[in-house]
């Protein structure tokens, strides 16, 4: 879903740790002399080639939902992975989009995961001021020099500046202090749906079961250079309700003239009806048999860090991003933020059905679908919630209403004690990043393969840097960024290389 | 709406009156000695000119919903208006597509009306196996040749072959039997929401007051040749109902991330709700509070006509051409038709809100819109109606979804003894055409303006011939049927001539 990331305003500041100058004279553990300042020069001299890099990834594009260029764009993602260093490197075949696989050995005592897509969401170039595929190199005001183009921050600006730091090592000449395995996929926007048999191939679980924990490049800061760190995501069913003429039985199979309604069955009026099951009249709690069986209150730390977060980040600039006049039953700010970590959701995505466009079209449509995207907390299971909705609506007699399913996982939990989190949290402290703990992010990522069962790993999303736009027109990644609180490309890169180092000294 | 044709299999035939030598044999009236082969010869030169007359208006689509050659479509209906004789031809501007006016006095004892629409339904030029601004002339197997293109059925063939009978007079050199008023609209597809005020203008209302009935030319018969006489049509009112958190305080002003579903209240679930409050669980019978207050009873003539019409039709050829299994409630065929003609509806055209493209999208929609369009039977009327909706949808809290009317109007009747309906028998029964009377049309067309208050004209559609797909990809308008039993093109021009001297004769 790729919907990993907090929106902008939750990452205010509320700065955990060290003061600026006691954090900047903190050890670099596991660093040589020299080390450093080697990868720098070589970070600064392959700028150029890092760019181009994100430049011609952008310019492949992957959609599944369109399934569009599957095998192009993992061979693509293969061939980046070999680029830079990977060894081994193979497609790992699914019912699906293939994964890719690699590893680097370089003889180091610890191994890390670093978890991709290769993948980008739709888009419709009609509502981009630069063509989505070109990758231009813009000036944003207010932010600095920025790519601009599908996948720019959502994953391939990130992820190709994590490549960079890779070429950075080779290039100076330094071994990796770290062991790495890769894991990617093509098919995170559409739900992850073939993940789990990436993930469970002998040779990627062996690998991946040596690992101490894993990661996703992300561009972590806020415009401000404010970041942020989430102990986990919800999990998610992305569905189609689908309520047919031929499905049901009654209505007609294919549209018909709508003065018919007075003689024949609506499959639309029969997707609106059992739809209107599914939640509390005000349309905000589910309302689906057994759904809060499993839902586990907050804890007292997670109310804590919410309340923290609450207090530390400004209600108004919220409201004024989102368009938003009032929170669900006028919740004050804290509650809300609670409500938003804490409940499962069924959301409508979208609802399509007979004629869409402008004015009206006298039919009675033979089909209508209901997009839903319904959100889950721990310790609700995507399998056990998609066997709930289908026994409610088949106790309801709407049995013939199809579930349809396109992707979805489990939540995702790592604790905050994890090895990987003390490493995030370490760079952001040495750097002076005032940061945010927050117990849950309200999207989902497919992390549950990771930290769920048998691997146990703890996860987690890494990166300095700002970009934001995901999914949306002008998707953008800063790599000159005009506030010098938050990272430039060359900065990022070298982010990871630190990220690295510091992974290589946990204890 | 341009719905006003039965569906086909309704116009089964049961032969009512005359057999049919003695119908060959029947007097014309008010036809001197040689008219009718003169008009015969006049229509067969003008053949070729007849057919691309329809062409080219064709080619010349005008369309309310997307605003398309709206200025353009009535300056073009009025030359044809000029063309085939008529006189002071008049613009009639409108607060929204203007309209046509002119006559034709010829001296004529009586004068009749004509009703013209001069614009079409949108139409996709993908799904059409020929270019539908075109009108290729196409055989169509079982049909014979017909002309392919938006409007040719609905309604520019119709009406193109009644101003060729009109230039055929003048070619003949015959004087019309009957004087003629034209009203033209062009918003017909949109639910004539300014056809008011096209008939109320003051010249256009004094020259209707002269009128002894006004028809719209149509091309009457199905495919096996039979046909039908309709005694009215049900009113309606086509909407969008609209839910925007702009407009209702609440949920967000854009699109943004579902996650925030659990703290964001969600317009399109607000939608769902409003709409189910409008109908009974199965989604068949409308429950806007007093919807049925003014609901009037069938007749005993009504339910016996119904009778007739169930008895003499096959119930399993109209499932299969609908692609049905069942009517409502199981009921049987002639309940179903009784359901058909009497009851008012609430259909929903369209739902469109959000993302509604392939796969899913991780967004919560800022706005939702259900497009439905409401029957009316006597004696309901759509002000009425639209005040209940509004009233309904306040009184449950919904006062913010907008209702947004887009047309409409009242029931139709017209009494089964008015001369013109007596006329249009008498050519049926002429052309051994056999032919069903039927109570009501559930479909709707703007008759009410013409059959309510103040003029009380009765109104009827008129013509021999056939075609199909209004509204549809490949709409067709047969001019060379191969069944004997339809007519072709130059037969229903006459047909139209002929039914002007039965109108002159009318007592």
């Amino acid at each position: 879903m790729t919907d990993n990331v907090q929106p902008a305003s939750d990452r205010r500041a509320f700065l955990v740790g060290a003061a600026a100058g006691a954090a900047m004279l903190a050890p670099q553990p596991a660093l040589a002399a020299g080390d450093m300042e080697a990868l720098r020069k070589a970070v600064a001299a392959g700028h150029d080639a890092s760019i181009k890099r994100i430049q011609d990834w952008i310019a492949n594009p992957t959609i599944a939902a369109e399934g569009r260029n599957i095998a192009g764009g993992a061979d693509y993602m293969a061939q980046l992975a070999r680029d830079s260093g990977f060894q081994n490197v193979r497609i790992v075949p699914t019912d699906g989009s293939p994964g890719v696989f690699g590893t680097i050995d370089s003889g180091a005592r610890t191994w890390v995961g670093v978890y991709f897509m290769y993948d980008v969401k739709q888009f419709d170039p009609a509502e981009w001021s630069s063509p989505p595929l070109e990758g231009r190199v813009v000036d944003r005001p207010g932010l600095g020099k920025a790519i601009v183009g599908r996948g720019a921050v959502n994953q391939k600006g990130p992820e190709g500046a994590f490549l960079a730091a890779l070429h950075a090592f080779k290039a100076a000449g330094r071994k990796l202090p770290v062991n790495l395995v890769l894991v990617a996929e093509g098919e995170e926007e559409i739900g992850s749906p073939h993940f789990p048999q990436i993930v469970r191939d002998p040779e990627v679980m062996a690998a991946l079961r040596k690992c101490r924990g894993i990661f996703l490049p992300s561009a972590g800061q806020d415009r401000d250079g404010t970041s942020d760190i989430t102990l986990g995501s919800k999990g998610v069913i992305e569905l189609e309700l689908v309520s047919s003429g031929e499905h049901w039985g009654k209505g007609p199979s294919k549209d018909v003239h709508s003065s018919l309604k007075a003689m024949v069955d609506s499959p639309a009026w029969r997707l609106v009806q059992a739809l209107g099951t599914l939640v509390t009249p005000d349309g905000n709690t589910p309302a689906i048999d057994g759904w809060f069986e499993k839902v586990r209150p907050l804890s007292d730390r997670e109310r804590a860090l919410i309340a923290e977060n609450a207090r530390l980040t400004s209600e108004a600039e919220r409201k004024k991003e989102l368009g938003v006049a009032h929170w669900i039953d006028d919740l004050p700010w804290q509650q809300a933020l609670e409500r938003l970590a804490s409940q499962p959701t069924v959301n409508i995505e979208g609802l399509v059905g007979g004629y869409t466009g402008p004015g009206g079209k006298t039919i009675l449509p033979h089909r209508a679908v209901a997009k839903l995207d319904l959100r889950l907390v721990p310790n609700m299971t995507a399998a056990d919630c998609l066997a709930k909705l289908k026994a409610h609506l088949a106790k309801r007699g709407y049995g013939d209403v199809e579930v349809n399913m396109t992707g979805g996982y489990d939540p995702t939990e790592t604790p905050e004690g994890a090895a990987i989190i003390k490493a995030h949290q370490a760079i952001l402290t040495r750097h002076n990043i005032s940061y945010s703990l927050y117990p849950r992010n309200a999207g989902s990522w497919p992390g549950y393969v990771f930290t769920g069962r048998p691997l146990g790993l703890a996860a987690d999303h890494f990166g300095l840097g700002h970009g934001s736009g995901a999914h949306a027109p002008n998707e953008y990644f800063v790599i000159e960024p005009s506030d010098p609180r938050v990272a430039g490309l060359d900065a990022m890169v070298l982010g990871f290389a630190e990220f690295l180092y510091e992974l290589a000294a946990m204890k």
